[in-house]
């Protein structure tokens, strides 16, 4: 844990008492003294430092105070075919320290459907392991998810609203264009489509490309789909930044 | 399974035949019928086509021509951290696909002792993996794994001659030099070291340095080992590819 995050609920006029695992983090992993200082954030909100105050056998009362201002959304959502449950679980934190603004998950006609029904859908379950990603990256910004049943009405009716003024691009190993020089000649946000294992089918495709989507190819090498999202958001992200320093 | 490997030995002019996960994938999965072809690999050597003579309960029959010449081995050799067993198991897979030539293994300060112990680091458990990813990505390079338990006799005596002539660099998220663009300068291969949760020690950085190592960062955000590995080594691919270009 690089940041200790709060929610905004917790914190009353800068004091805040933990007893949870960040609790048990600060007294048994970073073996805080009172008076210590840590980094903190607020949810969606500024970074700050925070006093230890008090630290009691399984609580640890602090004092914070925050900077003025919040760090932008990373510049990257993500619309991703959903994964199998077990590859989803493990991608929440990954995808949060990565740096996504949105998550949009959706169905696929390589997506099994059953998929659907994981408990790793549920906010109760996926809010904690964005929160431990953006703990460990030193992010405040939890990315915003949601659950897209049908794929067409969600590209078709929904896109627009949701993800307004962002290029899009479609991770496709077939196409011409190299993902790093389509993103790093965006200004502004991008979204990024990553199909699912074996790929998007042709109507898919088709209908991602008749809505703006840009093809591009990261590299001839074909990557589970949990790798390829690391990997594309990795090379996404330089490639952004790596624009902006040009321009 | 996008290319299927098969090993010298089993291989008899030109003839295979297939009785385990791969017969299996070709029988269920794949479905094949007699004539049909499929793409496969000679382990470490050419990519090739190979004809279904006959397929039996849980048999295939496989016959081989194989192409002329085989495929570069990746241009980045990995020195990493030895991450905990966990992690290990999940990245084997991982690193063959996003191409490595090398994965020397290595103890560090941040490194717990009992992480040596693990079955993950015996070639019957990592060799299948790697084959794993390689059959994934449509590569026949398996790397090359060493496991060094003294990190500084591995960096004084053993580097020159396990990775001659390598570029080398250390993943460093507090340089202020950027991955890409160290990448992206060098010519041939790259030795692209990779810490430890919680980062190499001051002794180990100045020693790395010492011995020619180039601090470069990929981004401000702390990463997860695991996370931090897929997201440098698909990085610095896309330099060294881009670099290639250029030139």
């Amino acid at each position: 844990m690089n940041l200790l995050l709060l929610d905004p609920h917790e914190v009353r006029d800068g004091r805040v008492v933990l007893r949870d695992a960040r609790a048990h983090h600060l007294l048994t992993v970073l073996r805080v003294a009172v008076d210590q200082r840590v980094r903190v954030g607020l949810v969606d909100g500024p970074f700050g430092t925070a006093t230890v105050i008090e630290r009691r056998e399984r609580e640890v009362e602090l004092q914070c105070h925050f900077e003025p201002g919040a760090p932008a959304s990373p510049r990257i959502d993500l619309l991703l075919a959903l994964p199998r449950p077990k590859v989803l679980q493990r991608l929440w934190a990954q995808l949060a320290a990565l740096g996504v603004g949105r998550i949009l998950l959706t169905n696929a006609g390589r997506v099994e459907r059953n998929y659907f029904d994981t408990h790793a859908l549920s906010p109760d379950v996926y809010r904690p392991l964005l929160i431990e990603g953006l703990q460990q990256a030193r992010d405040t910004r939890v990315p915003i998810v949601t659950i897209h049943r049908r794929f067409r009405v969600l590209v078709e009716d929904d896109l627009d609203a949701l993800a307004p003024d962002a290029a899009r691009i479609v991770a496709d190993p077939a196409a011409g264009t190299g993902l790093f020089d389509v993103a790093s000649a965006r200004e502004g946000r991008v979204l990024l489509a990553v199909g699912p294992e074996g790929g998007w089918n042709g109507f898919e495709l088709a209908l991602l490309e008749r809505h703006g989507f840009e093809r591009a190819a990261l590299d001839h090498r074909a990557l589970r789909s949990d790798t390829a999202c690391i990997a594309l958001l990795a090379v996404a992200h330089e490639a952004l930044r790596r624009g902006q320093v040009r321009r």
